[in-house]
């Protein structure tokens, strides 16, 4: 038997007791074993989103990530190609790289010294045997792809096609302007909840109404075939129409034209990415607290009302962009209930703070509503820890995405 | 085989390896193994106390309390009854209630607006389909059993009988007046031991002489067969029939009435309860720092000499009364190694702090008791740890019930 | 089978997938059961370094160390010589003493008075029956050997014959005088490293000429076959024949003549223990950061020029010293990625502090040295974490002790 296709017999038997509709059994949010398992089938299975292109636009920058205790270095080199490679040296193993950014012109090993270029490859190893085979002792690299400004990384060998994601994501991406954009805040989160826990909230609004009151003044998302009133579907209707005929042409009409959140994932044919533009509640141009635009417009925007740009790629990545701001969401697995979650706001390159934008009106819109719900991911892990705790049904109208979340999750686990 | 009467290969042996009158093997005081096993056996299935009816008079009243990840709340109905439920929303799980006491109308989850009852029944299940059973996704209520002002709950599906229990416990807790109380203080604790060796310190006052010194002027327990004078003797006597003459009438008198501690548990015949009342030291009216009352008369009781009264039930609780005044301790586990404690003092419902006592004449006797106990127990884990330690002799003079609580607990563990 | 000779499964795969003269697999730096196997194999077969005599001069007088959860007292007796007691009450486990160090005249158990002489014996226990067989309840004693002031202990109920290490350190700690030497400063370290980690940094010094600008002005070790110039190859010689001149005849020349570190361990003979005195750079008379002598001379010395005495013992022990002062390093392990660090600065018992010597002056040469060691520990640690570590080849000319280590260390874990 494949050893790679193994999944532990009491893994199987969770498998079989799930509940189909209904949210997971109790382990699948807070054992070890799923964790470690979580670790290989999705974690170093799938792409994940790592970080921006500008925060590395010159060769030699780059930032670290770590994903569960594996660190990452992401490094523009010498050719201007960014590289992804393990942060651990090929000696005795010690982290190269401490810092969680910077700049260097070749990664010394702390500890002896050993010396690579850019790309990882081996280039000094002082001290150490003549006959030493340089060649085979590289920092070991990982898959990278770079697109219209968002970079994704990949620890498997063979890793999927990106290509179909990376055709979506350009498509949403390139008139965003990430490319030509720049960081005006990064926040990091410790979130004590399972990964899939954030995820599942992620996938729905129905909590939006009790949760975010800042969140549902500028969106439809939150309304479903049970509660969107015709009022709210004319609104929205005019909103579409007005966009079609202004934006078409451009590339930049809404594609999403309903209330309620598009599908996704498809759990059936594995579609872990999306991308998607949709409308704003009338009156407003941006996610922010009154709906007024708070920076200078972005990327090949002409005009403010562009609606808003929403993608995501699981396992880790989701972004709401405006049309002067982008907010990327990154999640990293640090724990079986333990989540480190990075939120970053991009403006224009050229935008310069203080001038073009304030950071108390860039800021509160997502923050407000991340920490929302980093308050719920915690609160529910607590419960589902709980001995009395058992599945419940998900909502036909309004839990749909949690529902095909909980489905792909379930296919990436018994995938060797 | 019934997989409930199940106990690992490693734990059998250990029960078969444990010397009988010594203190138990490590493994049963520190390992996760045998806490889990002690949640299932003992935490799961016997009756816990969880806290007073006069923390809670009207309706909607609440407090909750965690055992290990559990999360309970005693809820008062809106019929007068208390009500314990899982503190577990039956959608997708979340905490209900994160505050420790409270006040509410219905229980409102926080994540989607699933509404409850007071009595666990679901009311209101927005953005649901129509034909969920909503009879089916109340939340898990669990027993509970109020006696005179004393709050009781079982995990089990189906407890143990509490009447036997219960007749003890109301025959002492009545004249006490709990039901006529207040809070005057509550203290909690997180005690770095095993919940078993806390028990086992409060199973015998060997290690009073040299730990309690306020206890043993109070108190004739700390003396035993092998210590017992001519002259404690007579002491205990004079007590006892001084009582006998003024109180037997009012069923008030003395029950216990030798020095040592009285016999409890009794493992053979699972008795869990026991309550007595005993003789005070000559000039000792209430355990205090010198004996004196510090609070108006609690309950039935019109004249300060009536002893003290104690009540213990396992797995969880402890109550030492004067006239005056009563303290509650009750154990909740919350590691292997980590026992949660609260202390509370109870003193009549009408008495006015600042007018009718103060807490520094209060607490003090209680307060640097237990913690001199924690000290003990937290000193005695870290030994109990040691690859050095093995199980030492009882004293056949002075550690009987330790030796029976021992006993029980080892037959608790080997109950299906 | 033997069952102390049964190694899991699990580790046999491991001993055998491991690479020879490469660093180990991680599972050996990290893993719980591999810690677990490192206590019974190493900690509690080898001789443990405990401390110094002059610690506890006189009767009574005591000092306690944790190995892993395993508490001891090191305790000066009625008759001058020294014992090793497991620090846990025979009656019902507590820890006996809490203190690091101090004084008593007997070992009294803080939970029932059991007390005991400071052989161990048991010498009274109040209120136990009378037919107690106090003979059999003495607290555990374990090995312990003095040796010119060094105290070497050793857990295991055969231990080791100490006399061949005992004859090497003797020689070379008698001259140095610690059996008339005062503690000058002692700092506590918790590094969240393995202790192979530790073990393997102190076994080269390939790493000190990035890390250590202060210890590589003093020594010749940093230099090994690869890059020892002819002109250093001079000064050292120049050292080496101007100490046979001087201290031949008294026993305290030069014994490692090279550049590079002596060979040790001794793997395949299991040599644990070594010593040498070997020459300081021209202009350095004690390992100092100037080079200068910081405090009177200790022991035999009549003259400060008699360069530096190094003693190591596996698995917990190095101590480098010079003319005026000797600094001893101690590791206990904590846990499987945690180790516990003393490091002690002794010199002569005369010197006065303030007087004869400055802290200022003393401290920093190792503590400086030491700090840098336990920074690079733990960085290779977060490393060594990495699913992408994998182990790294030794270099033949600078790592050879390091290798040594590594084979030392297998062959103790498959010993029963």
């Amino acid at each position: 038997m494949d050893t790679d296709a193994y999944l532990p017999p009491a893994v199987c038997n969770l498998i079989e007791r799930q509940p189909s509709a209904h949210s997971l059994l109790r382990e699948f949010y807070s054992d070890e074993e799923i964790y470690r398992l979580d670790l290989e089938r999705v974690w170093r299975k799938g792409w994940l989103f790592a970080g921006h292109s500008c925060e590395i636009p010159a060769s030699g920058d780059y930032f670290s990530l770590e994903v569960d205790k594996d660190s990452l270095i992401v490094v523009r080199g010498d050719d201007g190609q960014a590289h992804a490679l393990h942060n651990v040296c090929r000696h005795r193993g010690s982290l190269i790289c401490e810092d969680a950014c910077g700049h260097l012109k070749k990664l010394v090993c702390p500890y002896h010294r050993w010396t690579y270029t850019l790309d990882g490859s081996l280039f000094h190893a002082p001290g150490m045997q003549e006959d030493l085979d340089k060649s085979k002792l590289g920092l070991k690299s990982v898959a990278i792809r770079e697109v219209q400004g968002l970079i994704f990384v990949c620890l498997a060998e063979s890793p999927l096609d990106f290509n179909p994601a990376g055709d979506v994501l350009s498509d949403f991406a390139r008139p965003q302007g990430f490319t030509r954009s720049k960081v005006a805040k990064a926040v990091d989160y410790l979130v004590k909840a399972n990964w899939k826990l954030v995820w599942e909230n992620n996938r729905e609004c129905f909590h939006c109404n009790a949760n975010h009151p800042q969140y549902i003044k500028a969106n439809f998302d939150h309304y479903n075939a049970d509660d969107t009133s015709p009022r709210i579907r004319e609104q929205i209707a005019a909103v579409v129409s007005q966009s079609e005929a202004r934006w078409a042409a451009a590339g930049l009409a809404v594609t999403h034209k309903q209330t309620g959140m598009t599908s996704f994932p498809d759990a059936e044919r594995n579609i872990w990415y999306s991308a998607n533009r949709t409308a704003l509640v009338d009156g407003y141009v941006s996610e922010t607290m009154d709906g007024q635009q708070v920076a200078p417009l972005m990327g090949d925007y002409k005009d403010a009302e562009v609606g808003t740009v929403r993608m995501r790629t699981l396992p880790n990545f989701w972004n709401h962009s405006s049309c002067d701001h982008g907010v990327s969401t990154r999640l990293l697995p640090a724990g079986p209930q333990l989540t480190a979650i990075r939120v970053w706001w991009l403006v224009d390159a050229n935008a310069v703070e203080g001038r073009d934008y304030d950071l108390s009106k860039l800021l509160p819109f997502w923050q407000l509503t991340s920490e929302q719900d980093w308050v719920i991911c915690e609160r529910q892990q607590r419960g589902v820890n709980s001995s009395a705790y058992t599945p419940g049904p998900y909502s036909t109208y309004k839990e749909y995405n949690v529902d095909a979340f909980v489905r792909w999750y379930l296919k990436q686990l018994q995938k060797p």
